[in-house]
């Protein structure tokens, strides 16, 4: 599902003990978790830096996260995600992310999450140029 | 938002400082957090359990989240979150939720999550009629 | 083991469902998110606010942690927690706690946490006499 | 702090957005969820696997946690973490942790873990020898 049109970031982790739950999976809001870690690597990939974002006076604020559940996950396996620009906007932007079984390649979990980009005063702001060019690569 | 032909549980709850983030506010993910008590707190209102529900051999697995952020909440406040049913089925439901300042009564947060019932041994199954009779009230 | 020759604020709460893990019990990082709810609770019940202590310019900076656990809680037990002061110094405090089963009143974990008073410069302070004078009741 | 004559397992990883609180830094209970992160590394760097352990029958539960806060992280930093264990009993072990800034190499935070291993019954067990072993070297 992830598009061969555009960069994809891609990493892999090991599911920590604290991120089960009493059903012996992967609590729902781990998934949500990891998609923030998706985008943090996403960034990094792409020699950006959210830290550096923010201290440059902005903040991308979630505007809205949707994540559908295929397959559980338990501890012991390794999961891989892929982050990718579903869509870039002046002022804000779309991730979309699927995470995977390491070892089956199975897709587990899909999602996408909704960011506008504000000043650290709570103005809608444009996003910097070193961002906006991310969605023609 | 929430709907007026039926049932909606209501509780409020102090922001746990853990909950917050470095842009000061509470993290996105704390609110899917937020959602979940919300529907236990639906299931003790209505007089059910849902640690019983598992006991009893089920679980309600999370199929789907999705959550829109209207407006960022601080530690120091007060949040009110309603839960309803949005949608009954013979295997699974949808809840509703709001989330607001219980001080001003606006609404910072929206959101629904599916859910499909499954045996322990992850067959889907139908959902104990105790929990099915809340769709007609 | 919480003192009687002091103030001791207790709060009761459901256990949430993310806070199991895939033993069917609380995490251990879960109490220690407890002890800091129990912290909140005690200054709102001398009447005071972190929110505020923050606000005017201080933090109470975590410098220690330490957690016995004595026995298991599951999903769907309610919790009551103790919180006091264990010793008050003019630039930190050390809060005590023990969190008990509501329902059978039985000992589950005790801890202390120590704290120092900074500014938001990082530089370590007095503690505002309004919570200093806490120490003497 | 870490000691010389014993294995010391030692992983790099970014730190989460969600780990950081309102004070910008990384929450203290977030370095509790590292410190458990940091042994499963140091069962998979000795050839071994917790999620194996508890399908043999056991669990490793947590009896005490003790963490020290020298200086603060920010989102932005890697982070480094050291884990040995301390003390190995027939019945237990006690793991010891050091996270350092990975850029700078300063210990931010030090601590313990006590552990029991018990059967998914809960009686106290003796740690399968694989475990035992590791004392030794």
């Amino acid at each position: 599902m992830a598009p061969t049109d555009r960069f994809v970031a891609e990493n892999t982790f090991h599911i920590r003990y604290v991120e089960t739950d009493a059903m012996g999976i992967v609590h729902h809001t781990s998934y949500i978790i990891y998609f923030e870690e998706g985008r943090s690597n996403y960034a990094r990939q792409r020699g950006s830096n959210y830290a550096q974002f923010e201290q440059e006076g902005h903040y991308l604020a979630v505007s809205e996260v949707d994540a559908r559940y295929i397959k559980a996950a338990q501890y012991g396996q390794q999961l891989t995600i892929r982050c990718w620009i579903e869509e870039m906007k002046s002022r804000g932007l779309t991730f979309g992310y699927e995470i995977l079984s390491t070892a089956t390649s199975e897709v587990l979990v899909t999602g996408y999450t909704k960011h506008i980009c504000i000043t650290h005063e709570g103005q809608v702001a444009k996003l910097p140029d070193e961002w906006r060019k991310w969605a023609g690569t």
